[in-house]
């Protein structure tokens, strides 16, 4: 029988310990109060140290989520990389985590590095269930990792960084199914975030592009979306017809808009839904071009006014880890989505999910996951307790703005570097971290483990 | 009813025009006679002049399939692009190729680049043909493109270089259609060849190291493969089983190499398929370790010289346009596999085709094709007429050495740059060709299409 309800078993979220607070870099920055906090949204922003990078975030997430769902590596037939941080431009980071299951003699793992901006974890994940649902599925997981670290020049877009780790198991009789069927996306030729100056990790990026078309790409998408949904199930989408709506989130001030557009989008197209006061304020704004629409401050201000209540009940409580540890770039909507788990797991029973995920260039997609609790260690209380996002956030140590603009000094240098040890200071990272400790002349990386007995030292 | 026979329905190759002899380059290079002819195995190489680069060989390849095929990019619901060649380290290669789709409104259109060294295209492949037999298909057709320039330092790797794209369109009731259930991979993490330094567009190459690896990596596989069969057949597998045999090529001597140690594999196993006279030269051997008969040179010899008939048969048909354009990176085995239906069309209806595909790091998988002649457009005659690769072999134009060294001088320069422009000399390239013509002070990348009316200009 073909595999049913595939989808997500389980999940973990790493991010660095190491972090700063918006409002003490807002003071650093010499900026006017509020413009990190409420500007963009944010609360604090994960970075990682010099010991730490998208490969050692990505072993500590996998072999995490083995220890905590007791999974064996030998269970693994796919295994897929999303990430935009690129640290060799021909080597899979997918390559580097063979390591964990070259040990117990399974080579026999598809899958490579998905890539386009934020969008490449989606991809990966698109991709591990269509292989479970495929001929070829051999009646193993899949796993996909999404790994980023999302740093800035100095300037504007330096708050809007980031880091995180995030993997998940995927296969049939999932407790997060995929609804294959409704999504849709848009997928164009932009210049609106890249990274063209390969000897730099920073992007090029223009901020105000890059916002218009992630708006511009939600509408495509829930358009999209909408018109599927209503070709299949013979009834009209608007957003009552799902309990909750998780974004990519660059930073959460974004989010707002883009639920508000989806709040107007409903209003425009007259969906049965939308109740009178929300037609009365927003309706002198449909005859709007859409170009003009994305950059009408009078309908930006009475969408958010009017998608306010829901906001805070469908969207909010996807919103705590991006808030906390900054924009994670293709990790960033799963993220979000953890957020969801850690607020409301097993109350997320029969609930459906909007997910849109969007990467610079620029890709984007609206899809649909259908939740259940599930059972035992695959089940969303389970992986709520396994994620421990209270615990992970507590743990964390503020770092002074002047230590974190020092450490970007030298990752500068170090980027795309040889011929260097690291600290190997361990000190402020979990037991069971990976950490790097060299590279060598050769470009080589090499990485060790937090030993989880503090008696055995390094 | 679920689709059936999925696999490719049509294919495209491009490669540049421009070329240079092997044995001009061993006498200009100053090394002895035959080191390149005989000792890679190779004829010819292309390069992309200083008016192409993969987006632009990209978008060639797959406009003259849609043309020649008469295919609307309408009919698209999946484009997933596998390359190695980086020229922005986040805006995938597939949104460049989105321009093709936008002007006739279709923008949904799942799929990103996958990476990892010259595998992304067999990863993109097998992503293209799970989507179709996954429930998220849509009835539309998947395109894969894989595209590539090799190009190395000057030095004993610099002859392996090569360039060309190739677009391949998926979809169900194939003419070349995939055995999913037998397929065996192999990954490990190893730095054999890699790209660290970001900065330059070369690689970083340990040749012996990768030789090494991808023997073992390719004798991982088969045995997988045949563990597979086995289990699912009930019966052995070996090289009888198959009519032919492709292979990643970076040079041809390694694919000699690869089909020997398959035939010695055969008679490890003791196949018995093996007639006696292999037994009997290869037989002594049999007792080395793995390690030994990988660096053992009469095993080597032996071993080539049993396979001799049989690679006269079931692999030097797919190795033509290797030999004369070079190491294509992720087009490299397709280009096999597109010499391989060049030269025996509609014979092969009926036939299993065996395929190697390697990228270092490493990735490699080992899979089977069922080949049937198809209909109209769909049929491997058609196929083989479309490609019209002796045609486009004869259109080449071989560039002094001197020429060549000096435009890698170039390139060098340009890679990673901006705020130039090329010289748009488009005199070498066939009508249809895309070039490139600038790149901006922001780094944006503009290109145009060769008119077919010549009278047009440019």
């Amino acid at each position: 029988m073909a595999p049913q309800n595939v989808g997500i078993l389980a999940m973990e979220i790493y991010f660095p310990p190491t972090c700063i607070k918006q409002d003490t870099l807002e003071d650093f920055d010499g900026v006017s109060k509020g413009k990190y906090t409420i500007g963009l949204g944010q609360d604090c922003m994960a970075f990682c140290s010099e010991v730490e990078d998208v490969i050692s975030m990505g072993l500590t997430a996998v072999t995490s989520l083995f220890e905590k769902y007791e999974i064996d590596p030998k269970q693994i037939g796919r295994l897929e990389v999303g990430s935009e941080t690129v640290i060799d431009k021909s080597k899979s980071i997918k390559t580097f985590l063979m390591d964990i299951f070259e040990d117990c003699g399974n080579t026999d793992i598809e899958g490579v590095d998905s890539t386009n901006a934020c969008y490449g974890g989606t991809a990966a994940l698109f991709n591990c269930v269509n292989w479970v649902e495929s001929n070829s599925w051999d009646g193993r997981y899949g796993l996909v990792v999404c790994t980023d670290s999302a740093v800035y020049a100095e300037g504007p877009a330096r708050p809007t960084g980031g880091a995180a780790a995030i993997a998940m198991l995927i296969g049939p009789d999932a407790p997060i199914a995929f609804e294959s069927k409704f999504r849709a996306s848009h997928m164009s030729h932009v210049y609106d975030f890249y990274k063209p100056d390969l000897a730099s990790e920073y992007p090029v990026v223009d901020g105000k592009l890059s916002q218009t078309c992630y708006l511009m790409a939600l509408e495509s998408c829930y358009k999209g979306y909408c018109q599927k949904y209503e070709k299949l199930e013979g009834k009209q989408f608007s957003i009552a017809d799902a309990e909750y709506f998780v974004f990519h989130s660059p930073y959460n001030k974004l989010v707002q808009k883009s639920f508000a557009r989806l709040v107007f989008s409903d209003v425009a197209r007259n969906a049965s839904s939308v109740d009178e006061s929300a037609k009365e304020k927003l309706g002198q704004f449909t005859s709007l071009t859409g170009d003009e629409s994305y950059q009408n401050r009078d309908l930006e201000k009475a969408s958010q006014q009017v998608a306010k209540p829901h906001y805070d009940k469908k969207v909010q409580p996807g919103t705590l880890i991006n808030k906390q540890v900054g924009n994670m770039y293709t990790a960033s909507i799963y993220a979000a989505f953890a957020s969801l788990i850690h607020n409301k797991n097993s109350s997320l029973d029969g609930n459906r999910v909007m997910m849109f995920s969007y990467g610079s260039g620029l890709s984007a997609t609206m899809f649909s996951l259908h939740l259940s609790e599930g059972k035992g260690a695959f089940s969303l209380s389970n992986i709520a307790k396994v994620m421990n996002v209270d615990e992970k956030l507590k743990r964390r140590i503020e770092l002074p703005p002047l230590e974190f603009v020092e450490l970007m000094k030298v990752m500068e240098h170090r980027y795309g570097g040889k011929d260097f040890v690291t600290s190997k200071d361990t000190s402020l990272l979990a037991p069971g971290t990976y950490y790097l400790t060299e590279v060598d002349s050769k470009y080589r990386r090499f990485y060790a483990k937090k030993t989880t007995q503090l008696a055995n030292g390094h």
